[in-house]
């Protein structure tokens, strides 16, 4: 029976490790203005319509709308002018039948007016006068109030990434203090004899730590916050002192548990005496990331990849995010952004294993090519060449040149 | 004539402006662990081949592959073991005919050797000795001096935004500082009588500033640093010396320019008196954002927004992003992303121009229903409720349901 039919699919292996999760998120107040990509803690409730005050939404005069009823440019209606609505305040009069006052775009409606009739469909016939070529329906032109969002609605739901508009939605609601909750700490371990830091000089044999370094990006991305415990060495006792210090002080553990199959049994070893239940999932059905170890110990994830930094951030993006994702409670998650490109080339893949392939995508008018960048999952430039992963599902046996695929940008 | 006929398209707009600019880039060097989203300064070079030693892929012997020809599992080939290539040194043996080393998923091969047989190929016979039951060619299994890099090559090119694989691969270089440009700095001001800053109780008449804070999120994402220089009231002088101030200290100035006809010529006018050329597009065929004002004074941009919140931040997406990446030298832009998606309803919209809608995207298994969400340009929680944009292109009268769809998210 082929290896891989013992293996479990990413998305089960995900989910396991998922289930056996003990969220504890940790609950900050930040100024608003500083709290792009954070996740809000709670649910926020406006406390007033908006907008709070009738506002026209053009230059014109704010009319009864009885009082426009069949005028037309043969046929105008007559009405006085009572007022202008100055900018940011009240009108100081208010309008009665036959009459009208002007009124500029957000401009606040006065007393007893219903809508407003554009300057383009109005004239002046004299002082204080003016003609309305067009009739106007209650409302029209009119922002009414409430008509964004009514007091007492909840306008974000808790789990929200505040973006740009979410920013601007509390600061129109002048809620400039938001609860959000704490970026989690993610402790990165590097593991591995021959990996030494990227400071220092190789000697034969002799590789710079890059696993570190491209899981603290990544993590950071997520919006967590990476904390590296720099390289340990391959025995049972450093290793575990180590990732029992990453594992008390942070909230998510990511281990780069060294290619040889003799090291990962260690790693996985060690990550079974850490806490309980330990190692869920000790393997997993994809190329490259067959021995990804997904482990929870006390409550908190604890995550083996392979030391090929091909390999690594590319199972970080599958596994390491989705964790954090859950950890920042966030619940609308909006879908993943992709790029449908045409295949250059047919791709061969096992069937029953789910693979991705770093590609590059090239322009051709309105549609991209997507074209495989090969290299082993040890070199670290083939993902540098690439600008997006491509999945080939585990029902294909490839893919074939031509076909539209779906490029998950880098 | 309709009135759009006299308006530019986006693009020419947008294209306009970008051939008017005078580009002057500052450059730090900063720490690569820090480097996350920043765009490289000048070209990087490997100083040497990656790996810098032959590394074995795969768990076995590090053989001369012309020893292993013809081997099989009836007629094995005989090896005597001479040593182990520890991890993170150079193997203290070399390989003469007959002989292998044992070693490991990275290690060094030995002088002499020129392969590697994978361990599940090999039996130990006798202690020191063992048999390959597979034959092996010259460089298999085994990763070559400078496959991932050559000595001398540029690995990223001027304008690379660095990604976390970029800074792994830096970072395998022994490359830990970089040269980065710096972020510009854009000054940003709202304008209006009606507009209080949102920690202010608001009286009848007045609306908090939403645009100072939705720009300056949207600035921070695409890598710049917002500078608010706050609410300016409608008057000549104000609103001069407000922007000549920012126009100074920054490298790109934007104004949301409130809303009604003769606020946005009053800002047009100080425009023109803040630096040569001045505005160079007002007014752009789409919507939302016709009034956009599109500047370059003394070679840096100015660029005028609407007051209405909606119309500011989709515009400030096509017209203030590409600017600060043209500030930013960011060369390779990689492809937007966006989702296709399946148009929930008919839209309707006027040939000619192009219009960006708000909708919300619902997962349908594997595919996503684009469903508009719609409300008036000066409702910010339209955006709020939104994933993304949808764009109608000018020369279509509309989309039908059904249809596919491309989103940019927000």
């Amino acid at each position: 029976m082929p290896e891989f039919l013992n293996l479990l699919p990413p998305q089960d292996a995900l989910n396991i490790l998922l289930e056996n999760l003990v969220v504890q998120s940790r609950i900050e107040e930040i100024d608003t203005d500083k709290s792009l990509g954070r996740v809000t803690a709670g649910g926020i409730i406006s406390d007033h319509p908006l907008p709070s005050f009738p506002r026209s939404t053009v230059d014109g005069y704010a009319v009864r709308a009885i009082d426009t009823h069949g005028a037309s440019e043969s046929l105008p209606a007559f009405l006085n002018v009572v007022g202008e609505a100055l900018m940011g305040s009240e009108p100081g009069f208010s309008i009665k039948s036959g009459e009208c006052g002007l009124i500029h775009t957000g401009g606040m409606l006065p007393q007893g007016s219903d809508a407003v009739v554009m300057v383009e469909y109005t004239q002046e016939v004299r002082d204080q006068e003016i003609e309305i070529m067009r009739s106007v329906a209650v409302g029209e032109n009119v922002l009414k109030v409430g008509e964004d969002v009514s007091k007492g609605q909840q306008v974000l739901s808790p789990g929200t990434v505040l973006r740009p508009a979410e920013i601007g939605g509390l600061m129109a609601l002048g809620i400039t203090k938001v609860q959000v909750v704490s970026r989690p700490q993610v402790g990165i371990l590097s593991t591995g004899d021959e990996v030494i830091p990227p400071d220092r000089e190789i000697k034969p044999g002799q590789v710079r730590d890059i696993n570190s370094y491209t899981l603290a990006a990544l993590v950071e991305e997520c919006g967590a916050v990476p904390v590296r415990y720099g390289i340990l060495i391959d025995q049972f006792d450093e290793l575990m002192s180590g990732m029992a210090r990453a594992l008390a002080e942070c909230d998510l553990v990511v281990v780069t548990a060294g290619s040889s199959v003799s090291i990962r049994d260690l790693t996985a070893q060690v990550i079974n005496e850490l806490g309980r239940p330990g190692v869920l999932v000790h393997g997993v059905n994809i190329r490259p990331g067959k021995p990804t170890i997904l482990a929870v110990c006390d409550g908190k994830a604890v995550i083996g990849l392979s030391g090929n930094p091909v390999s690594g951030l590319v199972n970080a993006a599958l596994f390491v995010a989705p964790v954090i994702s859950t950890l920042l409670g966030i619940q609308h998650s909006r879908p993943r952004p992709a790029i449908h490109a045409s295949l250059a080339i047919n791709l061969a893949s096992q069937a029953g294993r789910e693979d991705w392939i770093p590609v590059q995508l090239r322009q051709e008018g309105d549609n991209f090519l997507a074209e495989p960048v090969f290299g082993k999952s040890n070199l670290i430039f083939t993902l540098v060449r690439a600008d997006g992963l491509l999945r080939i599902p585990p029902d294909a046996t490839g893919l074939s040149a031509g076909e539209t695929v779906q490029v998950v940008l880098l």
